[in-house]
């Protein structure tokens, strides 16, 4: 019996992740298996922590891999944070914000919400009078860069008056890792977490995550278990540490290709790296002007590894994307949420922060665009990605 | 920078998972990435749960692959199932039964436990007495296949018991799934959960997972959210079902992996699978009779995908393993909990219940013990192998 073949045809993957995985990424999936307690596969697992403590700069113990998608680095963090009935804030900035809020009030926690509108960041003097009426809260959880709308939320002020109050900072970086700085040691983020299909350029399936020795130490102390199993960060620190206590089993050819990932990084190095996404991002935030595009997000809150515009009035913006998709094979994304049907949500993560794909989703937008009736200068749009 | 190679050179693992992933699997894996919403994806998504419903023998439209390793299969059945106060009932045969008290306990379950002695099945007249003085329990979970016994559990006797009481009858398939025949509809298993590493010779990162409509109808309606996000089946039906709800992003380049092996399974057919599993074993079975090793299991329950014996008298059995696998690069696994020090775990699991590799094997084996003092005649034991 024979199934017809898997429709796996090569497509660029610009919209909100996953972003291409790099090829030489998916080699490394590919190396045979080995066993998940073999000491070279705990050398693997050791040399990507170490790789991991690098592109998260901080020189926490507790950094490791998770052993499912972002989103288990989201449950992951409430799940080994909270007990029962505690009071925690939560600033809600986008899908993702609200989500930690379920996230955290399945494991019991009181949350206490600090909004902003869609597409702004939220203002750390919300924060400080929820921080200032809410003082036995525990924890201050937040979104680095919001997937939903584009937002790289600035955390400098925030992470003062939060360490300021004694509580603990839990940051989402699943869309900045690898792209931006996430500067976990130097802002003090005490649980801190992310995905490999974003900046890191590699399948989903693991989540990056690094923990702060205080933070640790007080999850260590827990006198509740953590109700997660398969999550409880007491039980994993042991398998990725010295003892190696058996716990799940690592998704071993997972673990080969977040190693090779990181080990793309390391290679390029972080600083060159965000420098590289944020200049390409500014000359494709120019290119979109040119197309007339109205940005979701004001240009100093903005995040260069997702971009965010409104689509035209009267456009249908899910047609767009077919269309990029049937002619081109070029995958963006659409809005969710409350900006369903509003915007698009474009990625230049990692590989594909590079003017070629650049240029290409410019001819591929600009074509349709116009074959939808908005009118875009094609041209004039590639001018701007060959000055200087 | 350049780091050193990873060591990812070829072994043969033949201990209690991962088995060796199929050449086919690991070349499916580092097939292109699509979007995890592409319409193409989606059709690998409908396909691989198709090919699971034929590995799983049912019908159930509730059947997916869950974004963990087997470990996440348990949490999932667990996490979905138990209502805090709720009686369970765990029968504990091993340590994953045992872990099943843990995990179960975490969502606030009150777990009356029925046991038998490391390497026996669980006698179904303990359950039957326990069903007794337990009415208002609700579930009753077991192992079918004990990784860390080699049990094969009867179940048609259980099952039978089970619904007649009214209650849910939840199975862990980690390592017979593949291997031996999980009679999901037969025997009317409401949750079943597997892995992927074991007999379906797959990376870890995927947990199968099948529900009974009764069971699926249960957990829809629910009163109080399930405490577990990332797993929350009322979410998860909903991405793997005709809306395709955004929750997490599934593990796309693991999905490739699991459609190949499934479809590797398709090809053999189960029936012919589950034969070569069982004949195969019983061969093992008489080589090591042949060696004057003790089985831990009686013949009669005896699990063909996962072998274990009692290792002789004065042999340090960690030093065996370690013989294997610096002569001959072939990994086996030792004994867990109570048993550690004192077994062996052997697998003959997938591509490994074969031939080629049981006579490799049987080599390995006799000049590990014979160079550990323990006088093994290869001659003998190969002459079991080419014996019909």
């Amino acid at each position: 019996m024979t199934l017809p073949l898997r429709k796996t045809t090569e497509k660029l993957l610009m919209g909100p992740g996953p972003s291409n995985a790099d090829q030489r990424v998916l080699r490394a999936m590919s190396e045979p298996m080995i066993g998940h307690l073999d000491p070279d596969f705990l050398g693997i697992m050791n040399e990507t922590r170490e790789l991991l403590k690098y592109v998260f700069q901080t020189e926490n113990e507790l950094t490791m891999a998770m052993p499912g998608t972002g989103s288990a680095g989201m449950e992951a963090a409430w799940a080994n944070t909270v007990l029962p009935e505690m009071k925690v804030i939560i600033c809600v900035h986008g899908v993702f914000g609200q989500r930690m809020t379920d996230v955290a009030s399945r494991y019991g926690a009181n949350v206490v919400v600090v909004g902003s509108p869609m597409g702004r960041p939220i203002d750390p003097a919300d924060l400080q009078k929820a921080i200032k009426d809410n003082p036995d809260a525990k924890v201050v959880g937040i979104v680095h860069a919001e997937t939903s709308t584009g937002v790289l939320q600035p955390l400098e002020e925030i992470s003062k008056m939060v360490h300021e109050a004694g509580m603990f900072l839990l940051v989402d970086c699943v869309t900045s890792l690898g792209g931006v700085e996430v500067p976990v040691e130097r802002l003090k983020f005490d649980m801190t977490y992310s995905g490999t299909q974003k900046c890191l350029n590699c399948p989903p399936g693991l989540a990056p995550l690094t923990v702060s020795p205080r933070m640790g130490e007080w999850i260590s102390k827990r006198e509740i278990p953590v109700k997660n199993w398969y999550l409880d960060l007491n039980m994993i620190m042991r398998y990725w540490g010295e003892d190696r206590f058996y716990h799940h089993t690592a998704p071993i050819n997972m673990t080969y290709a977040l190693n090779e990932a990181l080990r793309i990084i390391l290679e390029e190095g972080n600083e060159k790296r965000w420098e590289r996404h944020w200049s390409n991002a500014r000359i494709f935030w120019k290119v979109l002007e040119a197309m007339g595009l109205k940005p979701v997000v004001e240009e100093k809150y903005r995040l260069p590894s997702l971009t965010t515009y409104y689509t035209p009035e009267g456009v249908n913006e899910a047609s767009v994307r077919k269309y990029l998709m049937d002619k081109y094979s070029i995958e963006i994304g659409g809005g969710l949420g409350e900006l369903k049907g509003k915007i698009h949500r474009v990625g230049l993560m990692g590989v594909n922060s590079n003017p070629a794909k650049m240029a290409l989703l410019t001819v591929a937008l600009c074509d349709a665009f116009n074959a939808h009736g908005y009118k875009c200068d094609t041209g004039a749009a590639l001018e701007v990605l060959s000055a200087r």
